[in-house]
């Protein structure tokens, strides 16, 4: 299933397998297709997160529906609730399931929503998604709200309940206020660094600085219209984003969020509503409409291990490339989802 | 706070003070002093069950609602999800909660919300409240549906994730077919014997027999509505209705549902709600207009110690006291809650 003729050597291959491998974020089109990819690319555990507008309601029916999947792929998945469920998931050649979300769109307008979705198994939640919603602005908006007070105790629910809040998609001002006002780590799950190409939806090197001081991750995506070279980037430009991060931050603070959206087809009912404000409203981009390639070398999950092939052909240490593959992603959901309260 | 001027003997308060002491079912006005009788009327766990025709997010705001007094009166509550929490409950001088419903509206057409709930902590979900719902008719219909398809689908969706089903406000020919279809054990939690007082409330003895051949339970409950003596009733006729079912089904199968109503004022919002179907339809009973006392010697749960007392001097062994205070509840509960799926 590899889709590129790239020769990943034995002692590459070897340490690939033995990593615990987490994937911070991925869109793909989930069936057993997919679940039975996620164990030949060697991931140890996957933040599914497509709730990108849903309501209260269909977050709950997210839920369900996950909990459909993991019973009748019991055999290859695992649901994940604590990183003791990742060791788990690893111990028992399966990949583990982190329900995640892109927006809190499903908290509606109740505060006390974020524990019943904890309690539920939704590990993850960005704070929004594109576009502005109770608790701030997404990338997309021309003036960014800031943090709201709705905001503040969401962020506050979350760290007492123990859920990691993501800002991926959330503005700059955002983002900025909440690593600020959060008490643990945040994450950046699935991002690229503008400084290297400038662009909305990448983020300026003090977000990544801000996220690493409060202890938090930034996982580094594969998503070709962050990387200068586009449609024609590579696994190289993605390690070079990455380097870039490291040599900002440290290898501690730094992991993979691939924004993998595989077998999804273009265009496709989803991905229009996708692309729409809150799924109906106005067109937000022009990515809907294109074909978006991901990076030679790294175009599904089955190139994974070419990642970790082409990390020790830079020269990273053992050490440096198992925290990069997951480590750090250990070390961060452990600390998040420690309740507060 | 005793409410009459019976005197508990020591070794009778002993006794009471040792057992686990669970109590099928309440629908108190919960906040702190209610709280603070659970635990001066000695109650180990206590099955809070105010669901009466809510629908989904209502029944999801419920689950909310207690996890803020859980919250608030950790020093005293906890929660109940398995038989080890209540034995927990036991040693540290609280009193379990276990979250309720009296009806299944909060379902509304989703077979999957049963184990949204289950992992939100419900542990016993009533099939239906005094009327039809999907799932059958209650004991008012005046046409009992029996058990529907959907119902069928419910309590084989119980039984898959661990919830125990109630029986006691359903109508004969559903709760009859609902036993009979049963894999496991269900539990009629507050019910009082027909045979000695005929009311449509009560229920026959067929059904008691039906109920603990499939290895469930039978409370028997304070409504003085249900007592021959009504109003005059004493804790004697409680226990003569316990003997009664005692007599019927052996001591295995028999405890105690309270249906203690405490502190709710009458008439009250609430009751006028409750009174009528589906909270706003049809006026249902004359029961939301009257004042009912709980029978003398057992009116409110700083009384508990009397019951115990009473049985004593019924000459009933320690053994079966024990069985009948908790012991029972806590094997059906223990059967219920482990999931067959």
């Amino acid at each position: 299933m590899s889709t590129d003729t790239t020769i990943v050597p034995p002692e590459a291959q070897a340490l690939h397998d033995r990593s615990i491998v987490v994937d911070g974020l991925q869109t793909s089109l989930w069936g057993r297709p997919i679940f039975e990819e996620m164990r030949a690319g060697g991931l140890t555990a996957v933040n599914v997160s497509t709730v990108l507008w849903e309501n209260f309601r269909e977050g709950i029916d997210y839920v369900s529906q996950w909990k459909r999947h993991l019973r009748e792929n019991a055999d290859i998945l695992r649901p994940v609730k604590t990183v003791a469920d990742i060791h788990a998931a690893k111990a028992e050649n399966k990949t583990g399931i982190i329900i995640g979300w892109q927006n809190t769109s499903p908290l509606e307008d109740k505060l006390d929503y974020v524990e019943i979705f904890k309690d539920l198994g939704v590990g993850i939640m960005q704070l929004t998604y594109n576009t502005q919603n109770y608790s701030g602005a997404g990338y997309l908006e021309e003036h960014d709200s800031g943090l709201t007070g709705f905001g503040r105790e969401v962020l506050g629910e979350m760290a007492r309940v123990g859920v990691l809040c993501d800002l991926s998609h959330v503005g700059d001002k955002t983002s900025a206020d909440a690593i600020d006002y959060a008490k643990g780590p945040v994450c950046i799950s699935h991002v690229l660094p503008r400084a290297l190409h400038d662009v909305k939806r990448n983020k300026p090197d003090h977000l990544f600085t801000a996220c690493a001081q409060k202890g938090g991750l930034i996982g580094i995506s594969l998503f070709a219209p962050g990387l200068a070279a586009g449609n024609d980037a590579t696994v190289e430009d993605v390690l070079d984003a990455m380097e870039h991060v490291i040599n900002l931050v440290g290898e501690d603070h730094v992991g993979i969020g691939t924004d993998f959206s595989l077998d999804r087809p273009r265009p496709s009912d989803w991905l229009l509503w996708a692309n729409r404000d809150k799924g109906t409203a106005r067109k937000l981009t022009e990515f809907g409409s294109v074909k978006i390639n991901k990076p030679a070398g790294i175009r599904r999950m089955t190139d994974m291990p070419n990642l970790t092939a082409r990390m020790l052909a830079r020269g990273w240490s053992e050490t440096t490339i198992t925290k990069l593959l997951g480590g750090n992603w250990l070390r961060v959901l452990d600390a998040a989802w420690t309740p507060q309260g």
